[in-house]
């Protein structure tokens, strides 16, 4: 089901140029320790061909940006980053609100640096950031469609399957369920004196099923589970492992998210929070989030 | 009809302080010759109150952040840049496709700096914003929904009115033909047990007919048409004319919507374009645009 769907949907325009890539980061990090493949932002289904419009997903890929920096502090940890295009990123996350000259002033010698205000947090997330240009930890990815999100999350796993049970996939992109199949697609731009358009979607094909059983058999698998409905949001988690059988299902509420997870496996459910005060003394859930999750996935590997 | 519409919309989250901003910008340029509005990136349609999902056009803010920066460089005028959040603005813009940590270098004392391979540029575009930030010549209000979007165009152009004909509204952003009204949203997130949505949407009122006729009568008013099928593009253009009466239709097509524009009005169909060399040499369509449009206000202004 899932190769004939592939057969259905468009590569993405440099599929080539970044499967290469991936292929080689895997190579290079055959002995590293662990590896992570972080997921992170929203993907688009294009209504039209040439495409004008589309449906998104409301994800500027805050939590996986950050994650994917606390995977990256841990010892002996390569990541794969794959991320939606203009989504926030590792280390410059941290000045998505800031216009770039907000931190420049001239010098005296006719230069121009950071200034003294922003110094500290520049200098702390340009050093990190420089340290995985330097010593290859982080390799990132970029997508936009649904699609493109698609073929290089297969091909993430593929490279990264010979690695066994040191691989984690950290599913925190906010995928479409929906899509248009190509052939029902507009070729033009959808004309407004046609009247408002009824817009039929089709179901995407569950991925985390063949991920799980054939892409990267032996990985540790956590997907998130988003939702704005308390009252159905652990059964829906449950019901994920159920049907996948992965490790994990990270649950969460859109509208608590930055303060509260619960960590859903098949014997346990258990919370992850950070209260007001740690929140305002900077901690973020996802250093909570990847620290625990990093002890599962040792426990995993031991048995 | 346009009343009716507002009354059924929710105001952006910000609307009194940035109403406020627009009115003392407007007061402060009272006696400055020439005031622009340019709206520029697309508008979001929320699918659900939760907003989870919403339907996006494609537009990165091109246009409208180049042409915002042609008309800053011109002698005695004032901008006013509706856009759309995280969309391009005027001269950050050139380094987008940068991560700006490239930019930096660790200077001798210690310092961080921009780096000799990026000085020319990041000087260049600093300075002219620094000029805009000192001056006042440039007032930035950014928006994300159609509704915030609307909203706040029609509190530009109250504003607007009594500076007469010396306003310039140009109308660059991508806003949806398409809406979900509120009454029709979902509470919650879409469920995709439920199956794939059937997705009903509503046409959006017309508002340059409003805009046009009564909320800046004495205004140049210029409309962009964006299509991607020649053959309709100029027959649409010419029936925007007759139907809202303002000054000028900018008809694009997608494809080549960097390199040739016409100018439709009533009397004249005016291409404009950009050459392979000139745009080799760094020559964009909008500063061309930009020209073109100031000479046709003189002329208005002068009748």
């Amino acid at each position: 089901m899932s190769q004939e769907f592939f057969s259905e949907i468009p590569k993405p325009k440099e599929f080539e140029v970044l499967t290469k890539r991936i292929q080689q980061f895997c190579e290079k990090h055959a002995d590293t320790p662990r590896i992570v493949l972080v997921t992170s932002g929203g993907t688009t289904v294009p209504l039209e061909k040439n495409t004008v419009r589309f449906i998104d997903n409301f994800s500027i890929g805050t939590r996986g940006s950050s994650s994917c920096e606390y995977f990256l502090s841990q010892p002996c940890t390569a990541v794969v980053f794959l991320h939606r295009v203009n989504s926030l990123r590792p280390f410059t996350r941290h000045f998505t609100n800031t216009n770039f000259f907000e931190l420049l002033v001239p010098g005296d010698d006719g230069q121009i640096m950071v200034s003294q205000e922003h110094f500290p947090k520049v200098k702390k997330n340009l050093e990190r950031w420089s340290l995985c240009q330097k010593d290859g930890s982080l390799l990132e990815v970029p997508f936009t469609s649904l699609s493109d999100y698609l073929w290089m999350l297969r091909v993430c796993c593929e490279a990264f399957k010979p690695l066994g049970s040191k691989v984690i996939i950290y599913l925190a992109a906010a995928v479409s369920d929906f899509y248009i199949p190509n052939y029902e697609m507009a070729e033009h731009k959808l004309q407004s004196s046609e009247g408002a358009p009824d817009i039929q979607l089709k179901m995407v094909p569950k991925m985390l099923k063949p991920l799980v059983r054939d892409w990267v058999p032996d990985a540790f698998v956590a997907s998130f589970k988003l939702e704005t409905d308390d009252e159905i949001l652990i059964k829906k988690a449950k019901k994920a492992l159920e049907i996948y059988h992965h490790e994990l299902v990270i649950a969460n509420l859109l509208q608590t998210r930055k303060e509260r997870v619960v960590f859903v496996s098949n014997d346990a459910e258990e919370i992850i929070q950070v209260s007001q005060e740690e929140r305002e003394a900077g901690t973020e859930i996802e250093a909570k989030i990847v620290d625990r999750l990093i002890a599962l996935h040792q426990s995993f590997v031991e048995k």
